[in-house]
């Protein structure tokens, strides 16, 4: 498949444009012009244009864009047109609360698999928004993903075993990884990996309130 | 406070920094070396060194850093020496998990109050890891904050009502916010936002999926 090369800072802001258009669909708006998109995501309009010009001629001068056209185009750019299987790996408090987390579901993701190293989790039943879920040990990591059909992995796991974990999720096959642990994690090229660590954040947070003059 | 200043990539790296020291101390090592460092860090060894330059003349050459004290100074620049008080608004799915979430704790935080707008949950005691907290009322919010001298706040709160709420926040003199919901907020130069979405996470890794050849 051509397609034109799609700055990362763009893909970074879609998952908002499409948040927006959605917005958008549930006013029951048709059409939406550059202005008002830059408005609901905080952003400009020479940028919306800019960024929505990497995608194609989407819109029409003077007009805007069709909101409804607009959501399947970006939802097939961002490859969620069909839903996309994600497992997560640590079932802890936040594994926990990410498998009840309707935002994945509503942004076209479905949870297919847990595991976990307690054995007191391993084999019990757990209730996913798309129905119960029986947690399996990470000791059965590749055949769990393989059966599963897992195309991300979301790593919500102590740091000191994440890295080991996730070589085994990249031999594996999967070539997308959430990673929640506060590591970060060495993969080869061909593997998207997406880090985010709330303990991290508020300590770069706590920085900011630390220089500045109150 | 005179200081210099630090570049932001080396501040987001300062808590990776701090959790690898924290291992060599729990591994009891008294001393560690930029190549050390590097490697239980997954960066090399100059970067270290040239982050740890901008905190100061920190380690001795051919030694290396010593522990405890290196600890004591990240933690110093990071603002952590002392606990900081943070309040979750939304205790929904997420809110909850964050409430137990030791990570914080283990980091030098303490949720000192939270807040939601379902008449379900305000007035109900929750159980944070410092103690019992009683859910206020977001139409308390400016109250709330005031009293329980929160100096961050975490904002876990559905999209649409996200900015209206942190303009709030911000009237009421925080001036640091982890924003977990889908919308980038506007505030006033003087305040720090950190913001992260796992949806959008996931949604960007699809991408990618999306984008590579098979």
């Amino acid at each position: 498949m051509e397609r034109a090369i799609v700055p990362q800072t763009t893909i970074q802001r879609l998952p908002l444009y499409l948040r927006c258009l959605l917005e958008a669909q549930a006013q029951r708006m048709p059409l939406v012009n550059s202005v008002e998109m830059a408005e609901m995501c905080g952003t400009n309009a020479a940028q919306v244009r800019k960024d929505l010009s990497y995608l194609g001629e989407l819109g029409t001068r003077g007009i805007g864009y069709d909101v409804e056209s607009l959501i399947a185009h970006i939802s097939g750019v961002l490859g969620i047109a069909e839903r996309r299987r994600a497992a997560i790996i640590g079932f802890g408090r936040f594994g926990g609360a990410l498998l009840g987390y309707s935002g994945f579901v509503e942004r076209g993701f479905e949870i297919v698999a847990v595991m976990d190293s307690d054995p007191a989790k391993i084999g019990t039943e757990v209730q996913s928004l798309s129905g119960p879920i029986v947690v399996s040990s990470v000791d059965d990591l590749e055949d769990v993903l393989v059966e599963s059909h897992a195309e991300i992995v979301i790593m919500a796991t102590p740091a000191p075993v994440t890295q080991a974990l996730a070589d085994r999720v990249v031999k594996a096959g999967v070539r997308a990884i959430l990673n929640l642990a506060p590591v970060r994690l060495a993969v080869p090229d061909e593997v998207a990996v997406r880090q985010t660590c709330l303990s991290t954040e508020l300590q770069i947070l706590s920085f900011y309130l630390a220089q500045k003059p109150l």
